[in-house]
């Protein structure tokens, strides 16, 4: 069967049965817009995670990291533009008082409230109802810190990321080794009140964001642009995304923001076929640091011992989602094979990323087996720190097909012959091919 | 000088000048109980939860990981008791109207209302004013989802992460291959609106939280709590906590929730060398799971199948919280040396979760030393993964001492003698000796 076919439908099916993806609250009825990641869904995304700060932190000698707050002073959003200006249109259908995004509604990709109006004029909501009036809707979500509640002490869910990277730029240029031009990478949590939550992980209220601001000389800031650019495509083929459903779009200037002189997203086609974003890589000029000058009266300006200039360093921002990243290797890894007659489903995700590195299964229960496939799962563990599965029940096929579904691309079964031979067979879960290694060259075998 | 003498502000002075933890948008003047990591406060905090996640997830066969959403159905802190119970008590100064701790100004650790109101009745505030009644607070930051701000859409920022493992108990039994006895861990935020949020790191209003739930027949959840509570010491020993520091004690059964069956608190003596609740392991019975049954109908009870039994699992919580833990590293691990007649500031940190695993200190930055000390750089982190730094820049001996103030074990010196003899020299950390190795050992060398 052909990987263009796997619907949406599909993957949600899988990533329940087998442990990725729970809605959140389920025994509650849920909350729409939420989700848990269960035991392979958690590994899956601390292995995407991990492997993101491996690749653009640690082995790159110019990028810190930072992990910020998630509630910060509510200026620092006023500062960013936030406040006024992180809004979706918003349409009510005035009999069952249901609201829309009026881009949607009207077809169009737009926040303009006048033209959004125009075109909704005649319209009729979905269940053919008048519609109000198009208003905007703040999408950042507010709480309330200190024990009064009222305006004065309103804090904000930060809805990206890049805020505490801006607000710590000075400290980290104070603190870590670091001079223009250097980057600063965090992941975290960010939140979005979305009118219409939808797509499974896909557009999602609560999302995890891995982000970068890389500050620079304004004159290198392109050059920067096409270097971070070609390093980002270079993680995701890393990670197994196939390359025939992505690509990166530039944005028109009419869909950027005022002040950003360059702006790319990397785009997958995912279940329907239609490009959509993965991610992003932004020229955003010197407008944050500026900003964040002029709201906190600190001077952010950088002075080049080489070039002696003075300037405002420009950002280039590649901001990138794990929810999406991790929906995007599901369907890039999910594949079924017809084997035997029988349909095989098997998730083809790389072994550095895979949920589950290695699964120890021995043959029988028996206390002899037990003994010795403990010892070889303890061991193993520990020397490699990777994720591995023991499971002792049920038949060994059924145990196979159970391991490629959530995509272990190691089996390693122990039968009554190792006891004597001091050897195992390992099973490749894309091959299905077995070879027999002695279990002191387990390590080396399975690290290739 | 000895240890036992740092005090808070060394620490907090230390953590902020060499960028491990940063006051949230300090920019903008900050926010009272919110933090920022600096770039090695995330490598120590990611090193700690990673050290955390290996121990008691991927080394326990019978522990799995989820990452459930911090915000859920508020139901479901209705089942835990949060929205009843989640509260401080609180009293105000008529005059400034200032609010504070009613039980810290009591000095009483109590949250019963009644005693508390006697205990302050003719009790003036720290300003010296009349003060009000004793009311409580809820500690919960409450939002609202969805476009209606109302009552019927009020959600909360989970105070604990455990919530997220109960209402996915009963999807994790299904699609991972456990079996009473079984833990699921996670590692997440949680927010709790404190009233006076002091002491640094310590009480803070944005915490990350380490916690499992152990799910267990009853008949042996003692046993388990005795298991779970040894496990936890010897990780606290593993990340160098000192043990003259560290104690469990037992919660009497007056400061034990009702359901409670057994509690202790791990504790630690920070700076003021009073003890502090650092962790803490609690036999919680049956009341979780058969509440969250009450309220979501579901039905949560476990058949044994060697037992033949049906029962209500009973729940060992043990908890933790990163940031404590980092706190308590920093402690630890600070020392103040005399070296040559001058103060030698140095941090012992395990070099497991040293945030600087390796510094590469090329001895001038020519160009033939940078091209050789950037191959050993990059060779290293490709093979290891480990967070290494690479710093050419100022005299030797202030890059050693900034090094020791961080934390680093090992610093790679690189001079020009390496061009020939293919060799560099390693700087001990605690030891101050220097040793020359092979740079095709180096790894090897420095993994001992």
């Amino acid at each position: 069967m052909n990987n263009n076919q796997v619907s949406l439908d599909t993957l949600v099916s899988l990533a329940k049965r087998r442990g990725f993806v729970f809605q959140a609250s389920e025994i509650y009825g849920g909350l729409a817009g939420f989700w848990d990641y269960g035991p392979y869904g958690v590994e899956l995304a601390n292995n995407i995670k991990a492997s993101w700060w491996h690749f653009f932190v640690r082995q790159q000698r110019d990028i810190v990291g930072i992990d910020g707050a998630i509630i910060q002073n509510p200026k620092l959003w006023k500062a960013s533009g936030h406040v006024e200006g992180f809004n979706d249109p918003l349409v009510e259908d005035l009999k069952t008082h249901k609201r829309y995004r009026a881009d949607h509604l009207a077809g169009v990709d737009t926040s303009d409230l006048e033209q959004l109006t125009d075109l909704l004029k005649n319209k009729k909501s979905p269940d053919g109802n008048e519609l109000g009036p198009v208003r905007l809707f703040n999408m950042m979500f507010k709480t309330h810190v200190g024990v009064l509640e009222g305006e004065d002490n309103v804090v904000y869910l930060r809805p990206e990321t890049a805020g505490a990277i801006f607000s710590n730029y000075k400290n980290v240029l104070d603190t870590a080794r670091v001079k223009i031009p250097f980057g600063i990478a965090q992941i975290g949590k960010a939140f979005r009140n979305e009118i219409s939550p939808r797509d499974f992980i896909f557009r999602v209220r609560e999302l995890e964001q891995m982000e970068i601001e890389y500050f620079t000389n304004p004159a290198d800031a392109q050059k920067h642009l096409e270097r971070l650019k070609k390093l980002y495509w270079q993680w995701l083929i890393e990670l197994g995304l196939k390359t025939e459903r992505m690509e990166w779009r530039q944005l028109p200037p009419e869909s950027r923001a005022h002040y950003s002189a360059d702006n790319w997203d990397v785009e997958y086609k995912y279940f329907d076929g239609k490009p959509k974003e993965l991610g992003g890589i932004a020229n955003r000029t010197n407008y944050d640091l500026t900003r964040h000058a002029q709201l906190s009266g600190k001077d952010l300006s950088y002075f080049d011992e080489t070039t002696r200039e003075r300037f405002i360093p420009y950002v280039i921002e590649p901001t990138i989602g794990v929810d999406r990243v991790l929906l995007a290797i599901l369907e890039s890894a999910y594949h079924e094979e017809e084997v035997n007659g029988e349909t095989r489903v098997v998730l083809k995700i790389a072994p550095e990323i895979a949920p589950v590195r290695v699964a120890i299964l021995p043959l029988s229960k028996k206390s002899e087996l037990s003994a010795l496939s403990g010892e070889v799962y303890k061991k193993l563990v520990q020397e490699t720190h990777w994720n591995i599965e023991y499971d002792e029940t049920q038949s060994i096929g059924k145990r196979y097909r159970r391991q490629d579904e959530i995509g272990t691309p190691y089996c390693v079964t122990i039968d009554f012959e190792s006891l004597q031979d001091h050897a195992v067979t390992i099973r490749h879960r894309d091959t299905m091919e077995q070879n027999r290694v002695q279990i002191k060259n387990l390590k080396s075998e399975l690290s290739m």
